[in-house]
């Protein structure tokens, strides 16, 4: 049986650059789907269109209204293509109007110098050494992770806190290997930080996401379908947006990818 | 006279949403101009166009290669425009190739509550208590900016650092009051973050550039001319690709925007 995350982002293909796909039910959100799997079909479009070049370094979503439930097309379109890079404009629409642009970039990467510079947290207790953490919003997309939260829970008893740090091992629920499409939609699984902090439910939503990959094929394939660390945090909050960055590390502690995100909300 | 950044940022419009400009000595730096002045104008055209509609949120711009020396087109796309939120793609073409895309979020802010999480560094001397720093480097857009450095300055003896924190007051030079393209150019003011921790000339180019804005106008004009604060750090250097965030801060303590970048280097 197909994984629900792939029948989330499964694309039929139209003419070469033109896909359709559907909203899925079990990722649903409080209004439209979970903004991870939009992510994550668009990243999807590229890497199947036939013209595809590497692997994705960056990639932008900006969320122009909650997608409706029902189908909606993608139009992938590789506009410059170089030697090693390739850049990509991506639009999802839904009866002819824009819900969600994107931009990426590919690349063919080379073996150079490497080094980390943000290190993963070290002395944290493991995944297996944790449980499934109960989630107060019952929402269908969180039923589609197991996240084992090692603080910086989702409470709404209005008590603010200080600060909007998680630290989460996540992964698909029920597990399925890591990919490009995965990690994408995980960059988008760390709850809302104005909620970390207020700890009061209020209307919010991601206007723009951008994820870094660092991880190569080969990266995801040694991570397989075991927990990633998550740790999240807010920068600023003002007059309606505020925007909120994480790391993805793998458990062998190196990093998958870093993502950011700015975030409409209201009081 | 008009100040130089102007002058990198003009646009002539042609019909609504297609803007002429042209690169400037004044901004050169190793291949093509300094990418600030090119995000800064991608910004300036969805400002500049008839429709647009409240305040930058947010801001990609990707940098597909460098740019020639002399002209290029820009076409502004407000692809989706809601209540208080307008949607944006945009091209720089020169000769018909796409040299640069970007996607952009505006909005209508209102008050809300507000609050940091990140603060401004504490206990640093004044821009006034400083030098502008000699730059080793001697690119005609490194002097476009008045930089102060508290630390990280950017030296070449080789001799590769831990980290490749920076934190320095910068500005206009000659000073120019403040406003979002300024904000935007000045995003992408921080050294490469390969230099600063190698200590060594290498080929590098931004592949993909993100600032969001916390600022709005009327701050903005309180800042006025005056040296803002940037704080720079990398998160992880990996194959070809490494990813650098940093703060502007107002001197007041406010931040003003937060902004990301993935990088391509070599050895």
């Amino acid at each position: 049986m197909q994984h629900a995350l792939d029948t989330a982002i499964e694309l039929e293909s139209l003419e070469a650059g033109r896909f359709v796909g559907a909203t899925s039910p079990s990722y649903a959100n409080m209004v439209g789907p979970f903004g991870g799997t939009t992510s994550a079909v668009l990243l999807k479009a590229a890497l199947q269109h036939p013209d595809v070049l590497g692997a994705p370094i960056s990639l932008t979503v900006n969320f122009a209204s909650p997608l409706v439930d029902g189908s909606f097309e993608i139009v992938a379109n590789p506009v410059r293509t170089n030697r090693s890079t390739q850049h990509w404009i991506l639009q999802l629409t839904q009866g002819g109007i824009v819900a969600a642009t994107a931009t990426a970039v590919f690349a063919v990467r080379r073996e150079t110098w490497s080094a980390p510079e943000v290190l993963m947290p070290s002395d944290l207790p493991s995944a297996l050494d944790l449980i499934c953490t109960p989630v107060e919003v019952s929402l269908p997309w969180v039923h589609c992770y197991d996240m084992r939260f090692v603080n910086g829970e989702m409470r709404f008893d209005g008590q603010e806190q200080s600060n909007s740090n998680s630290q989460l091992w996540v992964r698909d629920e029920p597990p399925r290997p890591l990919d490009f499409a995965s990690l994408a939609a995980i960059c988008d699984c760390f709850f809302p930080r104005i909620f970390i902090r207020r700890r009061v439910l209020a209307p919010i939503g991601t206007v723009s996401l951008t994820t870094y990959f660092h991880a190569d094929a080969a990266m995801l394939t040694a991570q397989g379908d075991r927990h990633v660390l998550g740790c999240a945090r807010a920068v600023n909050y003002r007059n309606g947006y505020y925007d909120q960055s994480a790391e993805v590390w793998g458990d062998g502690g190196q990093l998958l990818a870093s993502t950011h995100q700015i975030v409409y909300f209201r009081d």
